[in-house]
C-alpha cells in the first residue's frame, strides 16, 4: 500500500538565516488522481538549488511566496503515469516543477515534454535543465559575449557556474572561475578548461582578480554577492555586463545592509547590471536545449553531479549541504520511495511535525482522506 | 593690460570630502597665442557641475585624472577670438572643454560650434548643453520609457533632474520628483508638470514612494546614490531600469562602505541598472540638441538658472554652494574679468598659492613670460 503513498515535504515555517528542522514537515496524502485536463507524474529526479532559499520567504519575488503548508517547490523530472489531457500519455517523460513530493498533479502548463534522445532523464534538471539554461540565458542573452571577453563567474564549481565557463569558452572567451578550495579550482582548470581559478579560501579575492583577469573584467557573472560582487565590480572595464544569476552568500544572510558600494563604477565605466530568471525565456528554451545537448554530446560541456538518493525526507539536509558549499557540481537527488518503510525520517526532523497540533490533521486538494492523524500522546502517520 | 591676462583656477590638492581652500590655486598667464591647427576661445559662461568633484580625484573615470597643477576642468561657451585652425574663425560661438579660465587654447577637437538660432550662449550649457542632454542620454538611451511609465528622478530640481522630469512627461510617462524642500517640490509640480515630489526633508522616502508610485517605478533615474537609490530599488518593478547619472551624496563621502543592498531586486524583478556619459552619445549630439530646442521653444522644457558672475575667483565657492544643495537650477557662472583690478579673490583664497613657494613660478605651455612671482614678504602677481 505505500507504493500510492504521496510523501511530501511541506514548508511549516519561515526561516530566519538557514532553514531549520522546524521549518518542515513530512505529510503523506493518498497519490493524487488526475480530473479532466490533469496529468499525474511521478517525479524521479529533483534539483536542489539555492533558488530554494528565496521560495521559503514571504516575498514576492519572480514567483509568488511558496505560503506555508505548501508542498516545498522543486524543479523534477520523472514520468506521467496517470493522464486526463491529451497533450500527455502515461509514460511520457517529464521536466517540470513538481516539487518535493513523489508524485505531482497539474494541468500540464508547467511541464515540458522532454525528449531522451538529446540526454537521459537526469540531465534535463542540469545541462538541459536550470543549470544549463540559467547559464545560457544568463552568459548570452544578458551578458551578451565578444569573442575574447574576460568572462568571470563566481561559484564557479556549481551547477550554474561550471556551464557559464564552458558556454563562454565555446564563445572563444577568456573563462575566470572563483571558487573555494583547490579541489574546486583544479576541476575548473583541468576538467573544465577555464583559464584561470581564484581559490578565496587561499588568496585575497582581489589578489586573485588582479593575477587573473590583467585586462579587467568584460562580464561578470555573479551567484554569491556579497564581498566578492564587490570586489568584482571595482575591476570591470568600460561597457562591461554583471549578470546577477544569484546571491548565496545573501540568501541566508539576515543582515544584508552592506551593498556593492563599488556599483557608482557602473557609471563610470559605462556599465550596466542587470538581473535575469531563466523562466522568462521559454520560449527559446527547445532551441538552447539543442545547443547544450549538442555541446554535452561532442564533449565541450561535462558535468559533475552530486545526487543524494533517497525518500523525500533526506531533502532537508541536502538543501544545507548546498548551502554549507559541500556539494560538488549539480546538486539533485534520486527519489527512491522506500518500500515498506514509513516515516524514514530522523526523530529530530519528525519533531516538530509532531509538535505543530494544528498540522497533524492535513486533507488534500480534493478533500479526499485524512492521511495524517494524531491524538493523545502517541501521534502517528497513516497511510491509506 | 589685464584684458590679455588669462585667469586659472588650478588644482592644487586631491581633496578629502569637501573640497577646501588649500585644493586651489589662483595663477595668471599671458592670453595663449594659437599655433598652426589651434583654437583660441574666451570663455563666457561655465557650468558648475557635480562631476566636477569625480575629477578632483587621482582616479580614473571616464576622463583621466586631472593632474595637480592643471587648470580645473570645466564646461564652457564661448566665442573663438583667434584661429589658426580652419575649421574655426574668429567670432564663432563654442563649447567646450574650456575650464576655468578666461581663454583656452586648443586643437578644435573637443570644441563644437554651435547654432545662436536654435537657443542664445548659456543655455547650450544647459538644455542644450550637459543637463539637456545628460536626461535626454540617460531617459531615452539607457531608461528606454513606454508610454504610462512611472519615470522616478531623484535630485529632481537639479539641472539634470529638471529636465528628465520634463522629457518624460513629453514621452507620455508619469513624473516623480525626489527633492529637499518645499520650494523646490513646489516648482516641480507648479512650473514643470511633475506629477508628484516628494519632499525628502519632510517626508520618510520610503512612505513618499508609497504614495506616489503606488504601481511601483519602472524607470529610477539616479542622480544621488545612497540611501535614495537603495530605498528606490526596493519599490523597482519587474523590467524596471535604474539609470545611473549621479551620486552626488556620495562624491564627497570618505566612507561608501555602504552600497545597495536592494540592488538584488534586480534579480527577482529582471531589472537593469546601466550608468552612462554623455559623451559617449556624441554623434548624436546634433539629434538631440534639435529635439531640446524645440521642446524649449514651444515652452515643454524650462528651465531655472543660478548664475555666478564674476571673475574665475568665484568658482571654489561656487562649488561648494552645489554641494551643500544652495542652488537652484542649473548652476553656472558668467565669467566677467574685472578691468583694473588683479588678485579678486579673498585673502582666505589666496592664502594657499602664497604659502605654496614652488608654485609661485609658474610658466605657461610655450615657455612664455613668467607671470606670477614672489619674494620677501610682500607677494604679488604681475600680469603682462
Amino acid at each position: 500500500m505505500t507504493e500510492n503513498i504521496n510523501r511530501q515535504i511541506r514548508l511549516a515555517g519561515r526561516p530566519i538565516g538557514l532553514p531549520k528542522d522546524s521549518d518542515w514537515e513530512l505529510a503523506e496524502e493518498v497519490m493524487p488522481t488526475p480530473e479532466p485536463g490533469q496529468v499525474v507524474v511521478r517525479n524521479r529526479f529533483l534539483s536542489v538549488d539555492p533558488a530554494m532559499r528565496g521560495w521559503m520567504n514571504d516575498r514576492k519575488t519572480y514567483v509568488p511566496p511558496l505560503p506555508l503548508g505548501a508542498v516545498m517547490r522543486a524543479l523534477t523530472v520523472g514520468e506521467v503515469i496517470e493522464s486526463e489531457n491529451s497533450d500527455f500519455a502515461p509514460g511520457d517523460p517529464v521536466a517540470g516543477l513538481g516539487g518535493v513530493q513523489t508524485f505531482a498533479l497539474g494541468d500540464g502548463r508547467d511541464l515540458q515534454k522532454i525528449d531522451l534522445s538529446l540526454a537521459p532523464l537526469p540531465v534535463w534538471l542540469d545541462t538541459l535543465g536550470i543549470a544549463g539554461l540559467t547559464a545560457y540565458c544568463g552568459l548570452l542573452e544578458v551578458g551578451e559575449p565578444k569573442e575574447g571577453d574576460t568572462v568571470l563567474v563566481s561559484g564557479a564549481a556549481g551547477s550554474v557556474g561550471a556551464h557559464v565557463g564552458q558556454i563562454a569558452k565555446i564563445k572563444g572567451c577568456r573563462a575566470i572561475g572563483i571558487a573555494g578550495g583547490a579541489k574546486k579550482c583544479s576541476y575548473l582548470m583541468e576538467q573544465l578548461g577555464f583559464d584561470a581559478a581564484i581559490d578565496y579560501k587561499d588568496e585575497k579575492l582581489s589578489d586573485g582578480l588582479k593575477r587573473a583577469c590583467p585586462d579587467g573584467i568584460d562580464i561578470y557573472f555573479d551567484n554569491v554577492g556579497g564581498d566578492t560582487l564587490n570586489t568584482a565590480l571595482a575591476r570591470i572595464n568600460v561597457g562591461a555586463r554583471v549578470v546577477i544569476c544569484g546571491a548565496i552568500s545573501q540568501y541566508n544572510a539576515t543582515d544584508i545592509s552592506a551593498g556593492p558600494s563599488a556599483y557608482i563604477n557602473l557609471l563610470g565605466r559605462r556599465s550596466r547590471m542587470q538581473g535575469f530568471i531563466y523562466f522568462d525565456y521559454r520560449s527559446k528554451w527547445p532551441t538552447m536545449q539543442k545547443d547544450l545537448a549538442e555541446w554535452r554530446t561532442t564533449g565541450k560541456i561535462s558535468t559533475e553531479h552530486d545526487i543524494a538518493q533517497g525518500d523525500v525526507d533526506i531533502f532537508p539536509d541536502t538543501l544545507l549541504r548546498l548551502f554549507r558549499g559541500d556539494n560538488f557540481g549539480n546538486a539533485y537527488f534520486q527519489m527512491n520511495q522506500r518500500r515498506g518503510k514509513r516515516w524514514s525520517a530522523s526523530k529530530a526532523f519528525l519533531r516538530p511535525v509532531l509538535s505543530r497540533p494544528n498540522l497533524t490533521v492535513i486533507t488534500n486538494a480534493h478533500s479526499r482522506r485524512i492521511l495524517v492523524e494524531s491524538g493523545g500522546d502517541k501521534k502517528r502517520a497513516t497511510g491509506i
